[in-house]
C-alpha cells in the first residue's frame, strides 16, 4: 500500500448532507472510503477504454446442461482461451441450468472477444460481462 | 446556493495522482468541482430508483419522416403527455433522417413509460433515455 | 426507405410468450417492430465504438444561472464547438434550474470529448451524453 | 426444453444485411441465435426491474489481502449472507491483490443490498454486479 496524503475539498452543504445520507445507507465506513470508492471506479472506466490496457474481467453465463453439445462447445472454446481463463466456477442451478462464471485476464480487447465469443454460442440462455481491474494502478 | 462547507479527505498518493491526471484531461478545474460532479451522479442515479420521484428526462429519437404517418402517430402521442413533455427540439439531420429531443418533466415511472411508448413506435431508428434530475436537491 | 425482406426465425414457445407479453406491455405494435428496435439498438452500440464514426449525441445538462460566471463559461465552450453543436434547447426548470439539451453531431471522439468539457465544468449539477445516430446505416 | 415455435418478421434489407456483418463478427451461428439472445437480454433487464424477483448475480472485488483486517472483515460479512452467496472463487492476482467472485441467488434487491455491503467495505479497490438469471423463465 503506498502512503496516505490528506487534503481538504469544498462543497455545498445541502449536497454534503444528502452525499452522507446515502453512503450510511450503502454501508460505507466514512465520507473518505466513498470518495475512493468513486475515483476508482472512474478510472476502471477509464482503463476500459484502451483496448491495449492489461485488465480482468469476470464473464457469466448461464445455459442448459441439456442442450445438445453445448458443454463440449464451452470447454473448447474455453481452452482456446486458457492462456487469458484463470478459473472458472461452475454451479448447477437446477436440474437443468447451468451457472458458470470466468475469471479472465488479458488485453482489454481480448477480453471482450472472448465474452463475445462465449456469449454467441447456441444455447446460452443469458451472459455477461464485468470489467474490473487487476488493482496494480489503484495503489 | 447553499453554503460551502470544507473537510478533508484521505486518500493513497498514488491513486490520487491517477486522479489529478485523469480530471485535468477531462477538463475538470480543480478536484472538489470532480468530487462534487462524482458525488451527484450518485445521487441521481438514487433519486431514479423511485418510481415516484418528480425528476427529469431527456428523451432523443432518430426517424425517417417519410414513414408513413410516423410524424402524426409522434406528434399524437406527445400531444397525449403534454403535461410531462415540457419542449420539443427538431432537427432535419439530412433528407431523410430527423433527430428529435424530449425533455420531459415527472414521476420516475411517467417519463420512462412515454420514453417506452416512444420508442416502440413503428418506424422509430433509434431512442434513448437520459436520466437527469430537476437538481432540486443537488444544492 | 430500403427493401422489405421476410425471413423466418425459431424459438422455444416459452421464450416467445414472455417476448409477446413484455414488447405488448412496451406498447410495440408486433415482433417484428420489435426485433428491428433491438437489432438497431446493437448496431448503434458498434457505431460509437469507432472513435471516427460520424454520429449523433444529445448532451444534457442541469445547472443553477446563478453560479457565477457559468452561463458565459458554457456559452464560449459552445462557441468552440458551435461546427459539431447543432441546437441548443434551454428550459428554466425553476428560479434557480437550468436545463439544456444539445444536439451535437461529429465524430464519436468528439462528441465524448464535447461532452467531458462541458460536464466538468465548475457548477454543473448533472450531465449526461445520450449516444445515438446519425440514422444513415439504419436503412 | 420446450418446443421450438418457427416465425417470419420482415425488416429492411439494409438492416438485415448491417445485423448479418455484425453477429457474423461476434460468432452467432445464426439469426435466430443471435436474436433469441437480444430477446433474453431484455426480458433479464426486466426481470431485475422488480425486487422482489428470484435472480441470480454475479459480485466481483478486487482487494489488497494486506490491508489490515480486509479479508476478515470480508469472511464476516460474506458469512451474514451465506444463504444467499452460492459460492465463492478466490483468485490471487499477484502478491498483493486478490479477486474474489461470488455467485449469489436471492432476491434482486437482496443481491443488490449484499453488493452494495461488499463494494462499500473499507479496502475494497474495485467491485461490480453482474445482474444475470435463473435461466428457469428462460424456457
Amino acid at each position: 500500500m503506498s502512503k496516505l496524503v490528506r487534503f481538504g475539498i469544498s462543497m455545498e452543504k445541502g449536497l454534503l448532507e444528502s452525499f452522507d445520507k446515502l453512503i450510511t445507507k450503502m454501508g460505507y465506513p466514512n465520507r473518505s472510503e466513498a470518495i475512493r470508492h468513486l475515483i476508482r471506479e472512474l478510472l476502471v472506466k477509464e482503463e476500459w477504454k484502451h483496448p491495449n490496457q492489461e485488465t480482468i474481467g469476470t464473464i457469466t453465463i448461464v445455459y442448459s446442461h441439456e442442450v445438445r453439445e453445448l458443454p463440449q462447445r464451452l470447454t473448447e472454446l474455453q481452452h482456446q482461451y486458457y492462456k487469458q481463463i484463470i478459473s472458472t466456477m461452475h454451479i448447477h442451478l437446477d436440474k437443468h441450468n447451468c451457472l458458470e462464471v470466468l475469471a479472465v485476464k488479458g488485453k482489454a480487447w481480448e477480453i471482450k472477444k472472448i465474452a463475445d465469443r462465449l456469449l454467441s454460442t447456441k444455447g446460452i440462455k443469458h451472459g455477461t460481462l464485468s470489467t474490473t481491474t487487476t488493482g496494480k494502478k489503484l495503489k
